[in-house]
This record gives structure tokens, C-alpha cells and sequence, in this order.
């Protein structure tokens, strides 16, 4: 039996509460694949309240909102059959009072109900915290042909694809099996390097598998830490892609669904990012973008130290918000180097942001008079280097206060990891825009900034990493080199392998790898009050990883 | 048929992670329990590794060392019963890699091996996040009595106490029909206030509808922010309190079951806290005691204003460490008034702490004089307030760096909500021991802290609350009247009404709720980067409320 059908991929971008504004693009959105033929438009997993939605599902409120608005929101469809991910109200007698659901809307009312099968509890997912699981099948049929309907991680959980299942049911084959000649997923799947590939691989295996064809739509954009992709896709039944919307922005592209078999015409396939590097870039691009405007901010500052972090993290605001949105501070103190200076001021001077220099010297000073007594002739030691990022941090937060622009911090997740950095200080900030970024890959990153001419100075990428907050200090002095430091860090903290696994794993010193476990650890009550970090790496600091801080496991 | 059985309730302080530390503990009361004649000794949940123990549990390495502390504590364990909390390797194929388990050792063996049913995954608890749940009873006869084992929440789905069941299944119920005629239960239940009184009448109602006792041992110790009360308790078939342990310390109490219709003897029953206040008052000591301790810190650094919160938090850390262990700064700013500084001159004395004054103002001066070209002629505003607060910050991390003292931040619930408080000034340090007590508890408590004699100045508790930031200034030129703003913050915070409902209930002006719930939800970015706030009320900010910072839900 023939089947034409045409499915536009709606990609868009949701504010997390903002009913009112994610009906307006849905509707938009709707119209524009109406124009363009379509005979369904499918959005995004939650794309009528935004992902993730988190403890407003708790409120009452919030659930009796998201029922009006989808009601709402069918009315104001064009004809074309809409599949819109929202917050159901589950009325079961037992258990949690919402679901993680898709409608498809057709002529004003829900031609079908689906609530989500699995949910997603491990690293920054909280679904079974808000969620009732469904149970059945979201099977739909147009003109003889099943539709089957599912939700992100309804998908992640094939037996063939996977080696070890989280879940005992298979929402997919459930689907298939119930006669779906077509499957739809609907998503809200944050980026974390490489995912856009495994994506992509674990897509194309269950068409194949399933010998359907696949539809998958994910929501784009940033909210709070997290970053989607987007990078929605179609594959046919032979698992080959024929459809494609951009990653990292709002797109819509049209699925020709004919026979299952591919299109007839041209796919719309847009090419995705080029490298992993120039993923990460575009993702912190558009979750800096995001968070910034999305928190009702226009403009933001930096303190720029002449470094690589605070370099590379004033080049991503510039890209991503404007440079006539950007001030970049320079607070020069007392073991602060003129060349350091010189290269924040280049810097700032190549990128076009406006650029001030506080230097905060006569406030070090007095803080330390004041202190004199108090300190009982005690040597010199860290407290004085705490003291100076602390005031850098009190004059960036000083400028955010007086003219209402966000204050972006710029640690990486290295310095994160073992501690490496001042809470109040260079910690300070309303957005971490880098602490998800090994030290190493913030290199990778500047080099990228500066692929069509050198914004960053050549400098800022060559010299020796320090803090200069005392004479002669570079991060080596009390840090391994980053390339063995992200190593280890990465075995940990990603892989979860003990100390004694990563000595053996990468041949190191065991002191050495014992020392930066035990960081690690010991800096939990810093990253607890650090601001949030935009997620680029398979465990973040922040929602994903929740540590104790009075904590005495030793391995 | 008769039936005689001692069981001693071993209502431990286990400290996350310490293995070894929690491992000397459980022998230490299980021998205590044998010479005291128990046939059974029964130890709070995970009270092997310390509840909660988050994403260690995550660790391979840490369910791996697990195991291997429960084998050999069964090898050190004197000659009785003892049922332990533990986390135990699941070894499903599919699903989470652990469970938290409950194994009754006797005579170097497990005897039983039983995982938890329900796992709780809202407000604070995680739990699904982690652990894979049991599926069937745990049951074990003792001389042909049958005993029941369940884990906490197992215990929290009774159909008949609870107007709706969270779960489908009842764990204890399914023990009762499997043939229990005693039920043990193993917790760690946090202390909110309220929840003593609920717990025991949850229990007893159990006893008396199932007919059987039930044995209740609850976890004691502060882990991070959440407190653990103990109040392990035992009932008779009758459902009469037949042991209680002490509250807010280890105890050991002995349950004599005889006939399961209460002991023959005396009963062992420690009297709980007096008063609601009391309670909290004692939560608030025990949290603050143990998370100083659990850290490796001896010392607190408090810094002291003259207001209330300060001098409620003070006289907790001299409390809870002794006096010797406490250092109160004063900060005097130019809008500090004589009065203030000579409250908490007098407060300090009264405590018998260390006292240091060390003044502001030069250096407040100092960064208005170095901002002025930066600020561009913009009037004053709360800018040059937060410079203050932050100043004082700086000073508290200092000598807390250069001390190795850990600086107690003093804000309350009420001000933390509507966001009446300076990140990185007075909300830093390293734990926020007031942070869930709202400002007209703070009040009930201090008077409770003055109950044998006048400690906190009169004058504390009877000025008008003020920040002392610029001329004249009170918190109720902003803000309105703390008992009204509580009402507000309890229904929104706690309750989850929306800001109609409030108006209607209370019968509020509608422009004070409204202005009210879009401060508390615009202060979450603040909220994120606070201390960790010990909880005492059924939703307190940090793990347990998780929202969105860039969110736009208006109710």
C-alpha cells in the first residue's frame, strides 16, 4: 500500500514557564510547515513549557496551566496535524500527579495521548521525580498507516544498540510490534560532546532494526546549564538520513515520508558541526546566549586577567551576544604582570568590547592593614591570593549591580575539579560559561576563536598558565601539567574509576593521581556554591554529579 | 505460642563514606546490646556507609568496598542477631547497579538479605536515582516467629493513615500477609519540624491495624543539610510505645517482645524535645555540631551585626562546640550604629566567645573612591550596600583561610526567599545554619536560647531589624511585616499554593502576594550559589527544591 505523507521537523527553541511565548512559536512554526505542504508538524519533547521544567511540575498550577494552554494552543493550529510535547495532568489515583506526554492535535482537538514509558533518572535527569510513567503504546493511524509515537528516552533502550539496558521495557519494539509503520520520537536530549554522532548511530540502527522510518525531533537551545543541540533527523526505513535541521539553532526541514522508502525530491540534510571542537564552541555559544537573555540580561562583563580562560570566555560572549554588549575589566594588582595587561587590552581592542582597567592594588593594601591585627604576625599563605580575587570579584559584582549586566565567570573545569580557584572570587558570577571545559580543550577552543584571524593573542595561548596573585606564580607550581591533570580528572570524575584504576589505566604516579582524587573531593563544598555551568562533557559539575561534602570515602 | 526476644534499637551517628569509622561503631553497640541480653540488634538504614551517600553510590568502587565492610563486620560482630543497613551490588542485569539493602548477620553470615521496596525520589531523596528496588518480603523466623523486614519508605504507603498512597504497592502490608508477626524497620528519616510526632503516629497506627509490633530504628547525625533525629521507637501489637530513643543523640534502648504484647519489665522511653522549638533548637545544634566535625573543622568564625540572626546563630555555635571554639567579629560600617556593635560586644561576653572588632569603613572608602570613575555619576543604590556586605565576606573567608575556622553564614529562610541578602557578603561560608528557619521562628528561638538566662541582648530581640547599610534603613522599608511575609513564604514555599490562592486564603492584598512570589522566584540564582542551609521544615531551599533559574512562570 503507498503512503505519502509529509512531516515537518520543527526544531524550536522553548523558555522554561513561557506558555505564552512557546504557543506563539509552535503556532508559528505550524504555519510555516503548513505552507510548505506538510501533513504533520512534530516539536519537541515539553516544547509547550520548555525542558526541563523541573519543580514547577510540582505545582498544581503549573499542570492546570499546561492543560489550558494545550487547549489553547489547538485552537490556534492551522489544519495541519500537530504532535506537541507538554506536561499532562495524569489523574491517576496513586503515584505523581503529572505526566511527560505528547498530543497530537488535529482540528481543534487531542487525536491522541501519549505520555512518556521510561524516564530518565541518572546524572541531570530528575523525571521519575515529577513524572508518572504511561504504559501503553502512543499508536495513531492516518489513511491505514500507524504512526508510533515516543519520547527521548522511550528510544534509549535497545537491546541491540546498547550493551547493558537500564530498563526492562522497550517503548520502540513495543511500538513496532503494535504494527507502527513509522516512528516518531519527540526530545529534549542536551548536548554533551559526541552525542550529536551517537545520536545519529543509535537512530539509524533502529530504523534498520525496526525496518521503519525514523523521525526525531530535539529541542534547541539553552536553559540554565544545560545546551540542546537540536540536530533533529529523519531517516527511511532502510536507515538512510533524509532529513536534517541545523544544530544549535531553530530550523525547520520537511521529512517526505513516501512509502517509508525515502523521498521523492531533495532531502533537506544540513550539514552538522564540522569538529568536536567547533561543537562545544557553538554549544557554549548559544548557552551563553541563551541564559543571558532568557535571565532578561543585555549585557555582561568579564574580568580579564591577560589568561587563557578569561580570554577565551570574553571571545564566546562577544560571538555570541554582540561586542557592543560586552565589557571586559581589567583589575591589575600587585603581582599582576604589564604584559598580562597589555594582552587583556588587545584582546579587548580586537574583539571591539568596551574595556576598563580597576586596578585594585590601594583596596589590597588596606584590606591588609585592617587585617594585621587580626592575623597575629602569621605568615603569608593563600589567605593574602584569596584576598585579591575576592576584591576582583566585590568590583565585577559592583558594575553588575550598577548597571544590571551579568557577570560571567571564567574558571575551567580543571581548576574546578581540584579546587583551584576562589569561591567569592574568580568564582564569582551569574553564569560559569567554561567550568564544564577541561583546561586542555580550552586551547582547542581559543585556537577555534581565533581560526580567521588572532583575537586571542598568540601570547595568551603560549605563556605559562598563573594566577599572579604572588611573585613568580604559575598553576605548575602546586598542579600537574593539564594534559596528565585533564586525564585523570576525566577518568574520575567521568569514568568513575577509583585512583587505583586510573594508575594502572595510564601508568601514572600513584601519589600524583592520589593527591588529585583527594582535590577533587575536597573541593566539593567550593563547587556546591558555584554558579551553574553550561554542560558540555558526560558529567558536569553541578545538577549532574551530587556529592556529598562531609564525606570521608578514601579509595 | 509464647515468644521472648529482646531486640536493642541501635540508633547510631554514621558519618557518609567513613567505612571504617561506621564499621568500629556497629560492633561498639552491637556489643553493648549483648551485654545488655538482646537477641537482636537492629541499625538505622545504610547505616554501613551513612545515609545519604548520593553519587558515591555510583562508584564501583564504592559498592565494591561495601560488601566487603559488611564481611567483615560480620566477622567482628559478638555472638547476636544484628540487622544492618547497607548498599548492597544488586547484580541485575538490567537496571541500577545497587540496592539499599537490610542483612541480618548472625554468627559470621548473612541470614538475610533484603533490598528496599519503595524508594522515595521527591524533595531531598534520590533514592531511584541510585538503587534498583527489592521485590519481595523480607521475612525470618526466630523460633518460628516470623520477622518482617522493611527499609523506610517502605513503611510511608499505609492506605488507611494516608489520604493518598504515593505508591502502588505496601511493603508492609505484603509482610503481614507473608506471615510477620513483628515488623522491623530500618531508617533514615530526616528531621522536619513536625515529623516526630508524625512518625509515631504512622507507626503506632501500623501496629494497631496490622496487630503486630513494630520496631523502629532511625538514624542519628547531621549529613550535610539534612539532620537526623533518631526517635527510634518500638510498639506493642496494642500499638503502645513500649521504647523510645533519645532524640538528636546515639542511644541504645531494648524492646523487650515478649508475647509481642509489650515488655514484661520496665519499658525504656526517653522523653523527645518539649516543644516544637525545642526541637528545631536541637536539630539546629546537632547539624551544626556534626557538619563542623564531619568536615574536619573544630573552629567557627561568626560574623556578629548586633541582629538577631547573627546572635541566634552565635549562641547555636557556642552551644554546639563550646564557647572556646567560637570567634564573633564584629564589622562596623559607616552606618553600623554604636548600639549594634555594643549588643554584640555584650553577646560575646555573655557566651564567654572570642571577640574582634575590625572596622570597614577604610576600606569601604577605598572602593568607592577607586569605583567612582567606573560608576559614571550614577546615584547610590544597592551597589554600594552590597560592597559593604561583600567587604565583610572578605574579611570572614580570610581569617577562615588563614585560621583554618569555618565561617557560619547567618541569613534566614524569610530574607533567603525574597532574595534580602548579598550574594557572596553575608551568604557566604561554609554552612548556613539558619537558612530554613524563617524570621519569626528566628525570634521563638532565641528566646528559647535565652530560656535559663538573658544570653542575647533584650535589645536583639526588640529593635526593629535592620541591614545597617545606609541611613536609617529597616528591612521593613522593603519587605513588609515578617509575620505576614512568613505567612506568604510558608503557603508559596512550603505548600505550593499559587499566589491567588494565597490572596484568597489569607485574605492579602494582592498586589503585596504577588510582588512577594515574583521576589522568591526571581532570587533563585541567588539561592543557588547559598551555603548548604540545614533543613528543618518540609521544603527548605537547596537539594530538595529544584528550579529553573531562567524561567518564566507567572502564576
Amino acid at each position: 500500500m503507498a503512503f505519502f505523507m509529509k512531516i515537518a521537523l520543527a526544531q524550536t527553541n522553548t523558555t522554561v514557564g513561557d506558555f505564552n511565548g512557546n504557543v506563539e512559536r509552535i503556532v508559528k512554526f505550524a504555519r510555516c510547515a503548513r505552507e510548505r505542504g506538510a501533513d504533520l508538524v512534530v516539536f519537541p519533547e515539553l516544547a509547550l513549557c520548555g525542558y526541563p521544567p523541573r519543580d514547577l511540575v510540582e505545582k498544581p498550577s503549573f499542570i492546570a496551566r499546561s492543560e489550558a494552554e494545550l487547549d489553547r494552543l489547538a485552537q490556534l493550529l492551522p489544519d495541519i496535524r500537530a504532535l506537541v510535547g507538554y506536561v499532562r495532568r495524569s489523574g491517576a489515583e496513586q503515584g505523581k500527579q503529572a505526566s511527560d506526554a505528547a498530543a497530537l492535535l488535529y482540528r481543534g482537538k487531542r487525536v491522541l495521548d501519549y505520555s512518556k514509558i521510561l524516564l530518565a533518572f541518572y546524572d541531570v535527569f530528575d523525571e521519575s521525580r515529577y513524572f508518572e510513567p504511561g504504559n501503553s503504546a502512543g499508536l495513531y493511524a492516518i489513511e491505514g498507516w500507524q504512526l508510533g509515537v515516543t519520547i527521548c528516552e522511550d528510544a534509549w533502550n535497545d537491546k541491540n544498540f546498547w550493551k547493558k539496558q537500564l530498563y526492562t521495557r522497550d517503548p520502540v519494539e513495543e511500538a513496532v510490534r503494535a504494527g507502527a509503520k513509522l516512528l516518531l520520537n519527540i526530545a529534549s536530549s542536551p548536548f554533551t560532546s559526541g552525542k550529536i554522532r551517537l545520536r545519529h548511530d543509535m537512530l539509524k540502527a533502529i530504523a534498520i532494526e525496526r525496518q521503519v522510518p525514523v523521525v526525531y525531533v530535539n529541542q534547541v537551545g539553552g536553559n540554565d546549564q544545560l545546551v540542546f543541540d537540536g540536530s533533529s533527523m529523519a531517516f527511511n526505513a532502510r536507515g538512510e538520513l533524509c532529513a536534517r535541521a541545523k544544530s544549535f539553532e531553530e530550523d525547520l526541514v520537511i521529512f517526505d515520508a513516501a512509502d517509508g522508502l525515502g523521498p521523492k525530491g531533495e532531502v533537506e540534510v544540513r550539514p552538522g558541526p564540522a569538529s568536536d571542537v567547533e561543537a562545544i564552541y557553538q554549544a557554549l555559544l548559544l548557552g551563553l546566549r541563551d541564559y543571558v537573555s532568557k535571565c532578561g540580561f543585555a549585557k555582561v562583563i568579564v574580568g580579564l586577567s591577560g589568561g587563557i580562560d578569561s580570554s577565551l570566555v570574553v571571545t564566546l560572549a562577544a560571538d555570541a551576544l554582540g561586542p557592543e554588549n560586552v565589557l571586559g575589566v581589567s583589575m591589575p594588582g600587585p603581582y599582576s604582570s604589564s604584559a598580562s595587561f597589555r594582552d587583556a587590552e588587545t584582546l579587548a581592542r580586537n574583539l571591539g568590547i568596551d574595556f576598563r582597567a580597576i586596578p585594585i592594588r590601594s583596596i589590597f593594601e588596606d584590606y591588609l592593614v585592617t587585617l594585621d591585627p587580626a592575623f597575629e604576625d602569621r605568615p603569608r599563605d593563600a589567605t593574602e591570593e584569596n584576598i585579591q580575587a575576592r576584591i576582583r570579584g566585590n568590583i565585577l559584582m559592583a558594575l553588575s549591580n550598577k548597571f544590571r549586566s551579568l557577570v560571567l565567570s571564567t574558571g575551567n573545569k580543571s581548576e574546578l575539579a581540584v579546587g583551584y580557584c576562589t569561591l567569592y572570587g574568580d568564582m564569582a558570577g551569574g553564569l560559569a560559561v567554561i567550568a564544564d571545559v577541561p583546561k586542555t580543550m580550552v586551547y582547542d577552543l581559543a585556537r577555534y576563536a581565533n581560526r580567521a584571524s588572532e583575537r586571542i593573542p598568540a601570547a595568551c595561548l603560549e605563556k605559562a598558565p598563573s594566577a599572579e596573585l604572588r611573585p613568580n606564580q604559575t598553576d605548575q607550581d602546586t598542579l600537574p601539567p593539564y594534559d596528565v591533570l585533564d586525564v585523570i580528572l576525566r577518568a574520575y570524575i567521568e569514568e568513575n574509576l577509583c585512583a587505583e584504576e586510573i594508575i594502572e589505566k595510564f601508568r601514572l604516579d600513584s601519589e600524583l593521581v592520589e593527591q588529585t582524587v583527594r582535590r577533587v573531593n575536597s573541593a566539593e563544598y567550593k563547587r556546591q556554591q558555584a554558579a551553574p555551568a553550561l554542560k558540555v562533557t558526560a558529567k558536569a559539575f553541578g545538577t549532574g554529579r551530587r556529592y556529598p561534602i562531609a564525606n570521608k570515602f578514601s579509595e
